[in-house]
């Protein structure tokens, strides 16, 4: 990874994840996802909002063809039909014979038996980043067996160390959703203030955030920029746009719609002007 | 059932109502849905709007075990593809076993035969509630072979004998959704008035409030109040929330955006303000 | 298919297309759609918001009975999981023993081996029309491997040859949907100039117009038009009410609301005052 652009401070990170959105708008990147029956077009509008072009191929004897040529693949764990789960290998094959980035969201593993064994496989096939609540995060990272107890609304710190050890075993950028979002590689912590508790009352709002982060790996491809910069690219941008569509939003429904107007109206600048981020050591 | 809290009045069966929606936001019951592809997305956001934990759980070898921890469940058979079938079958045994109330929701079953014969077995296995339109509660009752020929614009008073009768075999509390909605459990009957004509031109209208009957329910398991009371809380909830909706919207696509408005901004008190409520016996 | 009404102008044509959308206003024609898993709830509100009633059966044992009695049938190729894909068969199977009218939309077909031998097998059994973009068109006509080479927004004046040939070798009517759409039955070729960029934007955006043409398809079995007639009442309703959402809409996401409200406003004489059509002969 010493030739990947990393950034040295948080203004360098910032200007870094402003450059990165204007790939994706001039390139759009063309993002697999396998995900949950439950936000498959919130999740597609999302992508085509911020940019980029989404691709829902999850059927086995095409996925791992398709994760070959895609920009960047999202595997969300959300309802995993035998199909899918059996597409999901084939994928993150194809991901990674092609270096294709690829994002793991683990959701709601820890009592679930099926998903929670899948999520610790793929934990092991090196994604690029994994993305979930604290709950998630510390299922994976073994420290709990996750279900209703640490839930999104949990402050993200809770899971700061077992998202550090999580991502230096696996060599995964961690992303932990949640008021302040927590992101780490291991050795740099990244909290990221932006954000609107809106999010966690629209279906997606979690999931969607995932495909960002896989359609911003894949602009980083083209820039050379390191995955740490990438998902917290997907995460201002994502977050910044939701704060611009809770301005109008009346309530949950109406805050779904702007969430996607706001995203198309995003301009780079706005993530150098609006973006709250600490960085430090871990 | 003697020793569940059972409303002498209408009077009292608003003010039940109110407090059961009182109870989902101070205690978002988690809500296990098995629900049709076509309205997951919809389904999860009205029960987040209305304050509930949705989870859509419906794959074989977690469906059980999920059952068993949910507040309520929900079987909604208007997709029901193998996986879909075998994950039903598991949740209905997990509820069953763990006292988990479950909404069966027989979508278009009468001509299409897989659905038919498993709304039919399901509804042997003590359903809590039964909630269709007219058409599909004539023939879960074996009165008709469903279709098209009585539709949800009908009277729900075509049902009204047949509900009954359903309520009676099944012990569940059945709910015929119309212009006016029609509840009974075998005994008494309650018309409710409340709703609009623009919720039948949005995909889901009548299949999410299932699931919020399904949430309600599960309330109900906290404030011990009887099944009818909780069936009823839901339809008066969502149908008054329905017709707030109505007063902004410019059309089908804007009144379920407002719909998800309104359920998250519906106060107990405008249930006790605003329902209109009929009561007899059979 | 002597018998059957053919414009002999524009005039006639946009004339027939009006009174086509009456009927669907007057006579929802029950409109059978197996269409993938990222569009399903946005079909269904475009069918219902357009005046026609969506239903959704795609398993196996049911897909052959309904798309027997339904008035129009959609196959939709974007997430062909192998239940849908048995299904497909069986519904096909069903409409061509019972003359009913279908459309294939052979979404993404080229590379991607499974829908794309699929799709080739489909377009050998003479459905009503085939609606793609240039590149899924060029990719059925045999001309190039399809996948991102062309797409939506290339012009669809490229895909003319190979449109007409399709339509000469299957016996459909073939829509390339684009900037300009362009509709051809072999011998006419029409060009239809209404509809608004934003389409790209919302998922499903293409989909849920290969739906409308199948609800209109079933309409023309009432009044006795051609398909070329009705595929182009489909698109200019569809498009025309996509400009009347553009006029209100701030982004992709208010768009794809106001395109539901618009199409539930849109009337017959909104045609008649609004279409813009080429008509020429190949």
């Amino acid at each position: 990874m010493s030739d990947l652009l990393r950034p040295e401070s948080t203004t360098d990170l910032v200007g870094s994840a402003a450059a990165l959105w204007e790939v994706v708008r001039e390139a759009p990147p063309l993002t697999h996802c396998i995900t949950n029956a439950v936000v498959t077009g919130f999740t597609a509008n999302v992508l085509l909002a911020a940019g980029a072009a989404p691709a829902m191929v999850d059927i086995v004897g095409e996925a791992e063809l398709f994760a070959g040529v895609a920009s960047g693949l999202l595997i969300n764990l959300g309802t995993p039909t035998p199909e899918q789960r059996a597409a999901i290998l084939e994928a993150v094959a194809g991901a990674t014979a092609s270096g294709t980035p690829w994002v793991l969201d683990p959701v709601a593993i820890g009592t679930l038996p099926i998903r929670t064994a899948l999520a610790h496989d793929l934990a092991n096939q090196r994604p690029t980043a994994i993305r979930g609540n604290a709950s998630e995060i510390l299922a994976l990272a073994g420290v709990s067996a996750g279900g209703r107890g640490v839930d999104a609304t949990d402050s993200t710190d809770a899971a700061a160390d077992a998202a550090a050890a999580l991502a230096t075993r696996t060599g995964a950028v961690v992303a932990v959703s949640g008021p302040v979002d927590l992101l780490t590689d291991g050795e740099r912590i990244l909290r990221l203030a932006n954000g609107h508790e809106l999010l966690t009352r629209v279906t997606g709002g979690g999931c969607a955030l995932g495909a960002v982060m896989a359609a911003l790996l894949g602009a980083a491809r083209v820039t050379g920029h390191d995955a740490l910069t990438a998902v917290a690219a997907a995460s201002l941008g994502y977050t910044i746009a939701a704060e611009h569509a809770a301005t109008t939003a009346r309530g949950p429904g109406s805050f779904a719609v702007s969430l996607l107007d706001a995203l198309a109206a995003l301009r780079p600048e706005d993530l150098v002007a609006e973006a709250r981020v600490e960085s430090g050591a871990r």
